[in-house]
């Protein structure tokens, strides 16, 4: 039996939620005046189902694959490019490696599926599941049993991280053609057109997008997907790295380990996550609004919203390692701030 | 002679920010998807006049004086609580305690006129002008020898966290009532009615923010201001630490240091110290966005807008703390990413 059929996920606790936000309301600030900063802080605690949430380990979990559709040039870089970032993730110049050493997380790297494996790395988990996708234009991205074996792959991810103590995941994808993948899904998931949820990725140009959006159109007709069968979408749809990458948000959630999503991608597998457990949805915090016009919508049909919009596109996990901070600072505030009675300040009740 | 008469600013250098933007092009990334934070780098470069910025030591600096207007019942707390939080912010508990210990920056507090003096404290600079400033409604706040003497308080505070090697600092405030100063400083700098920059500070109920309004035409009826002469606006509607905060931030910008702006005070003193000294405009970065209406009002004349919104409402430069990691983040990725050809990586030029 998969680790996704036996999987169970009690999501946050909302007692724990409403005492935070009582216990915020007697420090020495006027209420609700650090805004989202509380809201993050109660979630915190919520999903940890701690009311003295804290923040010890934290990772960036990157998972890296190829995709069929990419073929089609719908990106403005070739496939080779998703190995070679592994490479440059495993020797610490990519951007996610100076955002994580920033806020102290470490980086995991999976290679979930790479066209060509790249060489062997310590730093590099082989996670396989294929050489990438098929081309999603012609039929199923993936067989539901690879679907299957790429969630199991970050159900147990997640596992291996949380018996080291990580107490905070950031979802982070590498994958060239992925946001023509993730796009789809969107349109599928949330029945709106291809032109609503597709932007043009790293930087593809008007050509590029034109046949982006023709893909996608095409695999929307060839596949005929169940949008409410999530794992049908994320088969025929998704890459070995999304499902990767629902399948942390799915292990993250059922040890009450708060997720932040980054951008479309990882906002895509969370979404995915979400159908397939509905009691993990709010394990999964935002972080920052992606220039792809599709995350807004998943996020807002996830119910929630971007915290912060620094017209970031380049993925790996980038929005979520800053995100970590404000998630850090929310706990700091819950845990080290003075309330008025302690410290002898005027409560005026405002 | 005062500081305000001697000081030179010679502003960010243009040539370097090109410089650092061509460079960041090389980076292993699609051209500009990191967004802001490279426009971030790039400006903090320039302020620096420094291709290879760095930021070393932080300061978060805290101006505290109180404001003859809080008698009209404009602020939903009493006078006494600006002390007060004084000694919150020496004993370590108010909420920019908390957030400065998690950016790695020391807060520099500073009494520029609470109505009584706080206990001494070593962690409380006495620069104290006043027992805070008379009712604007009836006069001005202040003589404009007393602005002066503020500003230069500041100039020398940002001058000495300059000699100590601070390379970043923030602008904080805690003063009861001086969102009334502020705004109504907001609507004589941009011609603009009181109720178009005037919002609810700490979270004032409908009838004081009708006093609120009513103190603020009051006091632009009777003090009469020149807004082109920001001196004079500083004297007759602000306040002993906002005046202050004008001069960290003409200090700072003289010495080539980078100034977080916080919310609506700390952006109308870095507003008005850009009425002084326009070439230090550059130098003022923006943090948060504030819920107060007028903020954006003056990031939207200074030319900029926030890097982010938390809807916090707090002051105390809690947004600027938060915003200094977004700084060392941006600096980082230039300083440490990968180039392509360093990398390995192909390069599409999108």
């Amino acid at each position: 039996m998969s680790l996704l059929e036996r999987i169970k996920i009690a999501g946050p606790d909302e007692r724990v939620r409403a005492e935070v936000a009582r216990r915020l309301d007697a420090k020495t600030k006027p209420r609700r005046s650090l805004g989202r900063l509380e809201d993050l802080a109660a979630a915190v605690a919520a999903i940890q189902r701690n009311p003295q949430p804290t923040v010890r380990r934290k990772a960036i979990v990157v998972m890296a694959a190829d995709h069929g559709v990419a073929a089609h040039g719908v990106s403005a870089y070739p496939s080779e490019v998703t190995r070679q970032m592994v490479q440059n993730f495993a020797s610490g110049g990519a951007a996610i490696c100076v955002l994580a050493r920033h806020v102290g997380a470490e980086v995991v790297i999976a290679d979930l599926g790479c066209r060509v494996a790249p060489p062997p790395h310590p730093a590099v988990l082989d996670r396989r599941i294929g050489p990438g996708t098929l081309d999603f234009t012609e039929g199923p991205a993936m067989s539901r049993d690879e679907a299957v074996r790429a969630i199991d792959v970050g159900i147990a991810l997640a596992f291996e991280l949380a018996d080291r103590g990580t107490s905070l995941i950031g979802l982070g994808d590498m994958g060239i053609g992925n946001t023509t993948s993730a796009s789809a899904m969107a349109a599928a998931f949330l029945g709106l057109a291809p032109e609503a949820v597709t932007g043009r990725g790293t930087g593809v140009d008007d050509d590029g997008y034109r046949r982006k959006l023709e893909a996608i159109v095409k695999a929307l007709e060839v596949n005929r997907v169940d949008p409410s069968d999530a794992l049908d979408v994320l088969a025929k749809l998704g890459g070995f790295e999304i499902a990767g990458l629902a399948g942390v948000a799915l292990g993250a959630a059922s040890r009450n380990i708060p997720i932040l999503m980054d951008g479309l991608i990882s906002t895509a597998a969370a979404f995915a996550a979400a159908r397939l457990a509905p009691t993990a949805r709010g394990t999964f915090l935002p972080s920052h609004g992606s220039v792809e016009v599709g995350h807004r919508h998943l996020l807002a049909s996830l119910g929630t919203r971007p915290l912060f919009d620094l017209e970031m596109r380049l993925g790996e996990g980038t929005g979520a390692a800053l995100a970590m901070h404000l998630v850090e600072a929310s706990v700091r505030l819950l845990g080290e701030m003075a309330t008025f009675s302690a410290a002898g300040v005027t409560d005026s009740g405002a």
